[in-house]
């Protein structure tokens, strides 16, 4: 186990290698995070994310920048949609790297998002652990695009940053709408392009109306997804929060630097507004809740591919396809072979 | 149950209350699937997905007219991303509705794709099966964005169409190669403006490596999620198609209509594709074993949130929380207390 004292080091071919076997199998990465899990729970995790061409790659460069300066720590993890018709990520390392180089204060990864169903989430929320145990102060999570990946994501950060760039196209739009309610803090990068006042102005209004919809519904758009059906059983540092951290609009240009030793502050107030409203507890508390359902839910699809004799479980999906039962009395008859079978 | 007549009768309004109701929460959507599923299984699902810019609800609205002249009988759902901020969706119905209003044959709704992991494709999955209750023959799927949202759509649909355009950004470019793997059929829409032979070339290009890596690796590109952790109890039909559908590429201009009728004949020959090769067949089998699966995972958790007494998980969740032990370990006593309790 010599690996987990390189990570604990914080030496990059040992970091590297952990991420490596994270993203290669499951078994492994429940290695990793037996290993390291003690060693977690400092970080400050902080997820960019914003709809295509508002500069999301850019703008963490120049954050971990500004991070490096001030002498923390700073891991980045760059998520990319892949495909094996292109082998891997796109865009990232390269580039970035060649910006970056040579400072043992970074450690800069690409990982792909194709895979199975939540494998995403496992693989980053790995390597974010891994990370974290390495003693990196802050680990910038980067996703390109718009979705479950966005909103996983978001359960994992501490702070979620949302950016919008100036003369986007109107899918850019919805997308955009489907992202806002995450935030923590709003950025306007590209702030010297033509188009900036408008942008600020429709932020502007959608922060209003979250902000009148959360007052009426009590809604605060975070924590949306929620595990186990219930919330009754969160610690009691977890009362509501919504109004007192009002969402900050700040202006960028990443390519010059502009703004970005404030946006670096803020994000640094926002971890201070976290841990002293209880809310950097209350959020630890919601993700180690859903990291354990998901392996809970993983142990019974084991279970029940042990248990359940494969000719069974065959008839009756064969049997819904062909319309003689339905989906749920299929799930209610292969639920109670397992059960029988426990027992 | 008289909405169940209206539904099996094509009612719009019956039509339209039942998706409400599947959407509203899931014990509603039960029931409508349970009283339904025996009218399902003839529509045929098509997916349409692409980059924000490619031009996706022009193409789907051109699709659906260049059918209705066809006489079949036509439903779109289109998943927008959506927010408390919006309220709901932001494109989709309206503008749609005054090009296709008045049209009996013809059944529009958009769907939200915020809500809880798992949401969308639960409440489009049972909005499709609806409108296949209610005798549609052609059921257009339209997603905005990249991301789980398109994998799920992907493994829902008979035919995936991905839409390409000429001239978008880098970040678009990155997106689309995470959803060219799951293309059918390719278009490349907006084909009457500047840089359109690129746009064709690139993706001419990345479908060359695509047939070389399948060629190499035997990964055809399809059921790339799999639930079971096996696939050794697939039917007997299955067998491997690669090769035998060469995905084609399309040049469209939808605000003309140019190249429509083609894309809607090639659709149409992709479904004799997958009726002659047994592929129908195999995908009604995934997704049928995939949907059993999830409702599996949630019987679980039901049963783990009625056996396991609250202060106990509490209590493990804090434990991990505080280093003390990890979450797999955290797992393992929760799931022996579950067992135990049914036992």
């Amino acid at each position: 186990m010599d690996w987990i004292t390189g990570v604990r080091q914080g030496q990059p071919r040992a970091i590297a290698q952990a991420i490596t076997r994270v993203e290669a199998d499951t078994t492994a990465a429940q290695a990793v995070i037996r290993a390291l899990h003690a060693e977690t729970g400092q970080a400050h995790i902080v997820g960019i994310t914003g709809p295509p061409g508002s500069g999301k790659s850019s703008l963490v460069n120049e954050l971990a920048k500004t991070y490096r300066r001030r002498e923390a720590r700073v891991g980045i993890i760059a998520i990319d949609p892949s495909s094996p018709f292109t082998g891997g990520a796109l865009l990232g390392d390269r580039v970035r790297m060649r910006d970056l180089a040579g400072d043992a204060g970074v450690f800069v990864r690409s990982m792909a998002s194709r895979g199975s169903l939540g494998g995403l989430s496992r693989s980053a929320a790995a390597a974010i652990r891994v990370l974290d145990a390495a003693g990196f102060d802050l680990i910038l999570v980067e996703t390109v695009g718009a979705g479950q990946a966005e909103i996983d994501i978001a359960n994992t950060a501490h702070t979620t940053v949302v950016l919008d760039a100036p003369g986007l196209g109107d899918d850019i739009q919805s997308i955009k709408a489907g992202i806002l309610e995450i935030a923590d803090i709003l950025v306007v990068n590209k702030a010297d392009q033509p188009g900036v006042g408008r942008a600020v102005k429709s932020l502007e209004m959608m922060l209003q109306l979250g902000r009148e919809t959360a007052a009426a519904t009590g809604y605060d758009g975070h924590h949306a997804v929620l595990a186990f059906g219930t919330r009754g059983d969160e610690p009691e540092q977890a009362t509501p929060v919504s109004g007192r951290w009002d969402v900050p609009l700040l202006q960028t240009v990443a390519t010059t630097g502009q703004g970005v030793a404030e946006l670096a502050e803020v994000i640094m107030d926002h971890r201070r507004y976290l841990q002293s409203s209880g809310e950097w507890a209350s959020r630890e508390w919601a993700r180690s809740r859903d990291e354990i359902d998901e392996l809970l839910r993983e142990r019974f699809m084991v279970l029940l591919a042990t248990t359940v004799p494969e000719g069974e479980r065959a008839w009756l999906i064969r049997a819904v396809v062909e319309r003689q039962i339905d989906p749920y009395a299929a799930a209610d008859r292969l639920f109670s072979v397992a059960a029988a079978a426990i027992l």
